[in-house]
């Protein structure tokens, strides 16, 4: 038995107190986002409309470079954090490998996600401006069950646009929701214009993430007391979520370990950018250098095979334009199991990074993460969401490189949830019925074709 | 914010290295499990035929205070244990109590559920041998969860006799024991003779506990290489479950807190017993007094209202004959939605330290119990299992007292695991659809009436 012991727990006083702003050390900042109507970078004044105002402040705040959390968000944070940096002496044995894995382990809360890092601040700031409520949309519902905890504890009302397809398939997700006291509406709904207008053209549609979110955007503008928000994509999410990296770092340096590799899965880069946060500060710095990998479905591929430009964040685009790597947003990625990857665009600051290639990207495809994720499952306990198998895919990869070398990497990848809700995906792989889908270029054309010219 | 943290972890080098046997501190000990076939005490050789070796040879053990938990087993422990001893504060401030509320958390690890300290003990002793694989029933799907997962780790074959009506209920738990490689068959099946007569005699049934046992023990007893496991109610099981209690009680010295009163939801004891093993031991051994309560539905009384007496473990009547605390073996519960919960009588251990007064008991409603599991899960953050909300109702109605005396009780309760997969029965409460079931004097007069006469 090493010294290492398999879960690095710091202690409760040990947790982060600010977040970090990476885009403060950042010399080339990313691009600012931009008024839909106007294409002028958007004000304080404009944000605030949709959103909190703190939140709208931090969103457009790329110079401070920490943020103190509040402690009622520390105290809320201390009932599930600081979570497990796990060091993967089973998987290591299994792949009998020199390297040393290490996950940073975020599933460890009934939301089932790292989500709740960012629903709670959210929730907080909503709190304290005095709102009633907040409206979201949600997809597979990590957000959404996020979300609702995080309301639930702030006593604030908490409405859910839910993908109608999604709210019918998953009724456990939508009934996690209700059980935390938020208010699910399957989207298109009647309850607003857009949903009406919607379903009056389209009888018997099931819904899209771009509808729910014009849907959530609306019931947001049109109620006294409410504003709009949103689990990933943004700066402040990623702000946030730099807990989670605060952490692993500091575990890592409790331990004397060196990273040397960190992978993340991106969809919109909420866990990506949280995890490598603190990491890429170093870098910046000049203190330190990491190879840091972001890994995105095939299915769904904006780093790898994306343009980097101005686009629509959301298919109903009502929401400001971001400089992004994006598929453009009319791009419908295809029914991949891993829901939280499925989208355009990515996160501005995680794109900007890229395009400074102080990270670099792989896509992988659906049957060889239900692989990672099984061998992992069955040796590390854990059964992970299809979403963090994308990086345990890698993370394997990676690990078995390092047996034809014998280089004792320390490969350190971040576990962002759990997939207790995903058992449909895994029945479809345990059934060898999963299948794998990737865009033709002629697809990709298409949809970058209709991208707006800002 | 006080001393105490929200979580007490204990650091993995203070994980207990041995279980402990309360039975060897009990001055008059549970009675002998008899052979059904000759009302005799079984013996070695008789139990050995049906599971392993070393299994057998502790249930029998009312001796041996310790027994060393194998490096194999504390290596697996450590992937999620120690398990945290959460200090409650947002419930506390939520029903405005002087009390101080502690719970023993279980839930987290993938089974969901306390269930995997025994199942990791049973499927290395089974290995140990060098058995092929274990054959086991399940109802709601924790135990054969957790045996899948631990099968899994020492590459032993893991067949699971799942209720029918479970198996298509519960496709998620099922895919999950699928996802660590168990078969899991529908029973009864066509595999074995019993289940085929069953299924021959009752065209279309949908199965019961009882006929699964039966499968289960006939498909350990024809297959070379195969024994039978089970995931409560026997002494071993409470002897490997000793660890949630050795490890509360070492987090609770740790901060010098003495605890005033312990709780633990009752179905076959396995959670209990093992909750309360060290603190029942220093009772005995005159050190310390705690006020002990199991819990138990009011629809399956087997301490309330059940008779002390020997009766079958099995509705199949193939196991042995225990000494207990029972509704007789032909009782049949409500469809009462905590599963685990669903048992007509209790673990020999638990039940006579029952009839010692070492312990009381209380029965609580469903519908009362998903109410304290609402108001847990709204502050506390984590969705709790109906099993394990039995014993948070008796907690919130103990900690309601102490409002009333104003008296800072410390009251500890096990918190076995999560509800991920019973949002059925969530759903049920949120739609206002749940509905509470006592069985008449007349129901219980009947099963017991029909027990062996021993």
């Amino acid at each position: 038995m090493s010294e290492i012991p398999y879960k690095i727990y710091l202690e409760e006083k040990e947790m982060p107190t600010h977040w970090y702003n990476m885009r403060a050390d950042m010399e080339k900042k990313p691009a600012p986002i931009l008024n839909p109507g106007t294409l002028k970078p958007v004000t304080l004044e404009e944000l605030s409309g949709i959103f909190c105002e703190e939140l709208a402040k931090q969103e457009l705040d790329d110079t401070s470079r920490y943020f103190e959390i509040p402690e009622e968000i520390r105290n809320f944070y201390r009932m599930y954090r600081p979570s497990p940096l796990v060091r993967a002496y089973c998987l290591e044995k299994k792949l009998d490998t020199p390297a040393h894995i290490y996950y940073k382990f975020e599933g460890n809360n009934t939301s089932g996600s790292h989500k709740l890092n960012s629903a709670i601040a959210q929730a907080y700031y909503a709190k304290k401006q005095g709102l009633k409520g907040v409206t979201t949309e949600t997809g597979a519902g990590q957000w959404g069950t996020a979300l609702s905890m995080a309301c639930s504890y702030f006593d604030l009302d908490c409405q859910v646009y839910m993908v109608k397809v999604s709210y019918e398939q998953k009724p456990f997700r939508r009934e996690v929701m209700r059980t935390y006291g938020a208010t699910v509406t399957p989207s298109p709904s009647m309850n607003t214009e857009v949903g009406r207008k919607i379903n009056a053209e389209f009888p018997g549609t099931t819904g899209s993430l771009g509808c729910a979110i014009s849907e959530a955007v609306e019931a947001a503008v049109t109620q006294e007391g409410y504003r709009y928000v949103l689990g990933s994509v943004l700066s402040q999410v990623l702000l946030h979520q730099s807990v989670i990296g605060l952490e692993t770092i500091a575990a890592l340096k409790k331990y004397g370990i060196k990273a040397d590799m960190i992978i993340g899965c991106a969809g919109g880069g909420s866990n990506l950018g949280g995890l490598i946060a603190p990491f890429i500060g170093e870098m910046l710095r000049g203190e330190n250098k990491y190879e840091i990998v972001a890994v995105e479905p095939a299915s769904c591929p904006s780093l790898t095979r994306g343009v980097y430009a101005y686009d629509f964040c959301d298919t109903g685009k009502v929401c400001p334009l971001a400089k992004m790597y994006t598929l453009g947003s009319s791009f419908i990625p295809s029914a991949n199991h891993a829901g939280g990857l499925r989208y355009h665009g990515m996160s501005s600051v995680v794109s900007e990074l890229y395009d400074q290639k102080l990270i670099s990207a792989r896509s992988v495809e659906q049957t060889s993460v239900f692989d990672a994720a099984t061998t992992f499952a069955r040796v590390e306990g854990i059964l992970p969401a299809p979403e963090s198998s994308h990086a345990i895919r890698v993370a394997i990869d990676e690990a078995l490189k390092c047996k034809e070398t014998g280089e004792e990497k320390n490969i350190v990848f971040g576990l962002t949830g759990t997939g207790y809700f995903d058992m449909v995906a895994y029945q479809k792989y345990n059934d060898g019925e999963m299948s794998d889908y990737i865009p033709t270029d002629e697809d990709l054309k298409k949809s970058i074709a209709e991208m707006p010219k800002v």
